[in-house]
């Protein structure tokens, strides 16, 4: 694989070159040549002599010097032949433009996997089929048939939608924004977003990395490489499908199937990747990290010549998760001397209608230089007096002086528009409304917390596996999908699992053998490969006190279940110690197509079935991120006690999650599992699994 | 009060009118004469003979004809005397510009007490002081020291803010928002946004009310003008102030304390007030409102030339809260006859990349037509075939021909901009990203439904009024606030709350007759004005079964209560017959400064406790707000049973939250009311009041 030969080749051929201005070969062409990329570049078109001033080859083979990069924008029947010219002429870099493949049908579908296997094996990197291209505005090489170069900067932008590459370079054009890559993908026949952010991480044009996404097809791949990246540069990604509705649409547009969206939830969560919102919300946000420094907090400051928006900027900063600073007396002491009697000196501090740039620059600069600030907003509204372009300019430069985030609020079009272009051009990020400067700063905050978390350390208990291996082995050797308590118990015990002391009793004498050795009270359980819903059945019975009780239930239940299930298989009875007190949880697992084993945590009962107030979390997880699963149950404080009650152990449950997250990764052919419920004693009593089950996946080989 | 000569006056005057463009009395006078206002225009100003053309006046005495509205921009302190001249005039009308009252302290505060007494005593509508002024772009009155005219339009926007103004004026001259009437309150000493709702409901030139407010003081007003104003117009309000932050702001900004801001959101819900979450979401609103016909229903179509934002726009109107509809057959088949065969006919409709304008009208006019769809937005993203001008020009055409709505969502600048100015001039509201236009879309559905809602009726029981004013009275004229058990219990029953069968006993002996008389078990309680926390001192037995335990219980109660507290006066032992079984719920009100009696329901104990799962409602309420407030709390399933578990009476909740509604309504005496719990039975078995306790205000007068 060649990424450099793909972003920054030395010279270029376009197989498919057209002379008429409605094709995207001719396009693509002019793209290239208007854009001025520095080397030779080759129109390839049998039928042409020249194309927009070049000499035209007839063949790949035809050209005289080394090709780079092949840009193939021919019929979908060519696209084979010409790949295999590409790859005979030595190039070693292919971008596909040609559409009419996985997104048309099973002949498409074919034909792509033909083409990306002919690339793997011949060592090529391929771009596409069916994308827009690829504009590298460092390199000036604009190998797309979209609009024409935008100016350099430092934003990557790698999109599953070709149509918006176009619409963001257009935005982006009045805002400034600065591109180091813009990427269609098309259909990911080969390169996809987890080669990009592999590549990116160590590019120094891309301090920011942006993506539209419609699925993750390498959910742990991605994981693996987003989670060293974010610790690098931030990733920025807008991933469509997140509702019912979303993920029909992108599944008949892209013909891939989403995982659950609270998996992408979790996945981004773990390795720091800003979620968008939408399309604004991605480039507003990015454009800040690109450009301003990270804020070292999240007490903020505003700046602003009118009451309205002040009040507006607070509301904003505080629902967006901020803290709307309190100026420490010598900032204000320090503002009193420089402001109107009338302006407020605390925050927001209104400078007054009056404030010329001056006033803005004097007044930004004290408060910069407070250790009771991290970063800034400054409003602007157009009044009488207002001096748009003086407080623009002052912005710039003042806040060079200082390591805090600084974003501009300047309300209004027309009249500040002197002042926005002047800010643009400075790279200093201007939001049309203080809602959204206030939560791009908010996204500052969290991206600067998740880089100075330290790096996550998953820890290996030692455990016992042959059991498992053993017990899972014997029931996919039957065909046997769902293992019942008896063999799930025996399981959670080889992960060290608290299980009660328990046995399966075949007759009523071993039962109270058994009862006497442990003591009481007891519960009793029917053991039947065939009875999955015990209760319904009256096959559980607790609170057995004494030997009598043990006998007697034993008896009866045998008598009712033979003659309710003449044909079930009963092994026997298991017999369990009873855990007194306590409360009860759920831990669970689910595997997400895309991205694994994802963890669920949640309060037994009607906390789980009535309020749904669960959490989940993507296996491998650290301690940490155990309790913060705990703690992010809205019924957190239930286990922390209320009215009196004694704490349960927290660090109990934070195990078993553990636990759970290792035997899922170490047996990725167990698709589900159920502790319902765990119940968990007070602070230092532990947690022992009272009833659990695991489902096995069909579809695993041997 | 003369709105009429404020809004349209037929002359107008301009005290304090300038020859220096630096000042406010010569913009306005500049606004006034350069927006072509239709009536004489009087400068007035001793120093000058002459000003922008017309003859200045040295006083308002000397004026020859009459004056309709007079526009003060004096110095503070000649404000008074020159309004004085202006009520000697005959003028009707006056704004205030001058700056310098409430919002600088005392003085101030005085001297705008001054000025409102002294309009109110001549009759004289007063806007101001301290305000940006009035524009009213249909009447051609320029009366502000803003921007120039905007272009006349449905929307008029009433602002607390003047700042605000001009930075709406900048961007609506760029969106074609269209104003009715553009106005700054100032410092509300006079008019303020009740007056103007109640004014302009009436105003055929107005379809749209939107509105900033900082705070709404006459709460209860501002409710029963806005409701009947919303039945007939929409009225958008974004109020700032919403979080601490913003409250701390906005009370150091206008010297005004706002109420809670869920009060805020339950008078809105009341009244169908759309509560905007930022100036962009205001008039991104307002414009749909204004100028697109209102969605019966909250199926939408999406029509797209792009698969990605096609699925952006789907996650968008889910979220929101709207359907993507399903294309019935009949569509899609037309749609397949004139759509490419790659094209998807399903919604999203994609009529991909190559369509040209005709294309989108014919496909927008299929949609349009369909009986499944009741709302439609239109995605256009710049492609190498796109026509932008064609399409808006058949999205203007087309959209004609049906009374839904159509948004457009144009995404890009620069190479759009023709297109989106086509859909602006034809007031098609134009979204860059598809969350703004689902979000308006979801909005015009919440306010159909509004406008379609019958009329609420608020029921009346027949109550025993004395009872209540007797108990009150006493507590009163002893000035006690503090109501307990007993005798809150009789208010109580007194408006026909089932209170438990109970009587106050003072001996033993009373307390067994009363026993054996009613049946057990029966819960006993300490009676005494000094001990507000009856279970914290031991004062609280129940499930007492016989007539010994009750003797028992009432010595032992008796004899430790004096020994712990024998400074406390003890009335007696209040004795109940206890109510058994049933779910326990609380009731509660609380009035809020702004707009008075604020019920309060939900789930007893931890959920009230540690969840926080409350609803809010503002008295007086209707039964089925009543109902709305207890199927809007998160654990509203308890109620209906879960694992089999019967329901509960919610007719008797019902019932009660509206007893409590008359009751805070006819004694306004009443600070706060807590019923905790209100045991509730199965369904039919009604509603007991097991605890309450009212808190009567300090502030009333007898």
């Amino acid at each position: 694989m060649s990424f450099a030969k793909l972003l920054t080749p030395a010279s270029v051929a376009v197989i498919g070159a057209s002379t008429n201005p409605d094709k995207a070969g001719y396009a693509v062409l002019n793209n290239i040549i208007t854009g001025n990329f520095p080397g030779p570049v080759y129109p390839v078109n049998p039928k042409a002599d020249e194309i927009l001033g070049k000499k035209c080859y007839k063949s790949l083979a035809e050209i005289p010097g080394e090709v780079d990069c092949a840009v193939i924008v021919v019929k979908r029947d060519q696209v084979v032949p010409v790949l295999k010219e590409a790859i005979d002429k030595g190039i070693k870099a292919v971008i596909v433009i040609t559409a009419g493949f996985a997104e048309t049908g099973e002949e498409g579908k074919k034909l792509q996997r033909e083409i990306s296997q002919i690339a793997r094996q011949a060592g090529v990197t391929l771009l596409g089929p069916n994308c827009l291209g690829l504009i590298n505005p460092v390199h000036r090489f604009n190998a797309s048939f979209g609009q024409a170069m935008d100016d350099a900067g430092h934003i990557a932008f790698v999109s599953q939608s070709g149509a918006l590459i176009t619409a963001i370079q257009d935005i982006a054009a009045n805002n400034r924004i600065g591109f180091s890559l813009l990427v269609s993908m098309g259909n990911k026949a080969a390169l996809d977003e987890v080669q990009f952010l592999e590549n990116l991480r160590n590019d120094d044009n891309t301090r920011v990395i942006t993506a539209y996404l419609e699925d993750i097809s390498r959910g742990q791949d991605f994981m693996r490489v987003a989670e060293r990246l974010g610790k690098q540069k931030p990733l920025v990604i807008l991933k469509s499908g997140r509702t019912q509705a979303g993920a029909r649409a992108a599944s008949s547009h892209t013909g891939s199937l989403a995982g659950a969206d609270a998996a992408y939830d979790s996945a981004f969560e773990r390795t720091g990747v800003i979620r968008a919102e939408s399309i604004e919300h991605l480039f507003d946000v990015a454009s800040a990290l690109a450009y301003q420094p990270l804020p070292a907090g999240d007490r903020m400051a505003i700046v602003t010549n009118a009451g309205g928006p002040g009040i507006m900027m607070s509301d904003a900063l505080e629902l967006a998760g901020l803290k709307v600073a309190k100026i420490d007396e010598e900032t204000s002491t320090k503002l009193l001397q420089i402001l109107n009697a009338a302006a407020s000196v605390h925050n927001p501090v209104d400078v007054l209608g009056d404030a010329n740039g001056e006033t803005y620059g004097k007044a930004i600069d004290i408060l910069l230089a407070s250790d009771s600030i991290d970063g800034l907003v400054v409003i602007l509204t157009p009044q009488k007096m207002t001096d748009d372009v003086g407080t623009a300019n002052e912005i710039v430069r003042v806040s060079k002086k200082y390591k805090k985030p600084v974003l501009a609020c300047f309300m209004g079009a027309n009249i500040i528009a002197k002042g926005v272009s002047i800010l643009r051009e400075n790279r200093i990020p201007q939001y049309p409304i203080p809602e959204r400067a206030a939560k791009t700063m908010n996204e500052m905050v969290s991206y600067a917390r998740y880089k100075a978390r330290q790096l996550r350390v998953v820890e290996r208990f030692a455990v016992n596996r042959n059991p498992v291996i053993k017990i899972l082995r014997s029931y996919r050797y039957r065909n046997m999908f769902e293992i019942g308590e008896f063999d799930a118990k025996a399981v959670m015990k080889a992960y060290n699992f608290d299980v009660p002391r328990g046995m399966l009793a075949t007759t009523a004498g071993e039962a109270v053998r058994f009862a006497n050795e442990v003591g009481y009270p007891l519960a009793m359980k029917i053991s039947s490969p065939d009875i999955l819903h015990k209760s319904d059945v009256g096959g559980v019975r607790i609170g057995l006190a004494s030997a009598g009780a043990v006998e007697d239930a034993f008896e009866l239940m045998m008598l009712r279940i033979k003659r309710r299930m003449p044909e079930a298989e009963i092994r026997g009875m298991l017999l369990e110690k009873m855990a007194m007190g306590g409360k009860e949880v759920i831990l669970g697992m689910k595997r997400d197509p895309q991205f694994g084993p994802m963890l669920m945590f949640g309060l037994g009962g009607i906390f789980v079935e009535v309020l749904k107030d669960v959490t989940f979390s993507l296996a491998p997880v650290t301690a940490e991120e155990c309790l913060s699963m705990i703690q992010s149950v809205k019924t957190y404080k239930l286990l922390k006690g209320v009215r009196g009650e004694k704490p349960v152990d927290i660090d109990a449950i934070v195990l078993n999650l553990q636990r759970m997250s290792q035997l899922v990764m170490d047996f990725p052919e167990i698709e589900e599992i159920d502790i319902n419920p765990l119940k968990v004693g007070q602070e230092g009593d532990g947690a022992v699994v009272v009833d659990a089950r695991i489902i096995l996946t069909k579809e695993l080989g041997q």
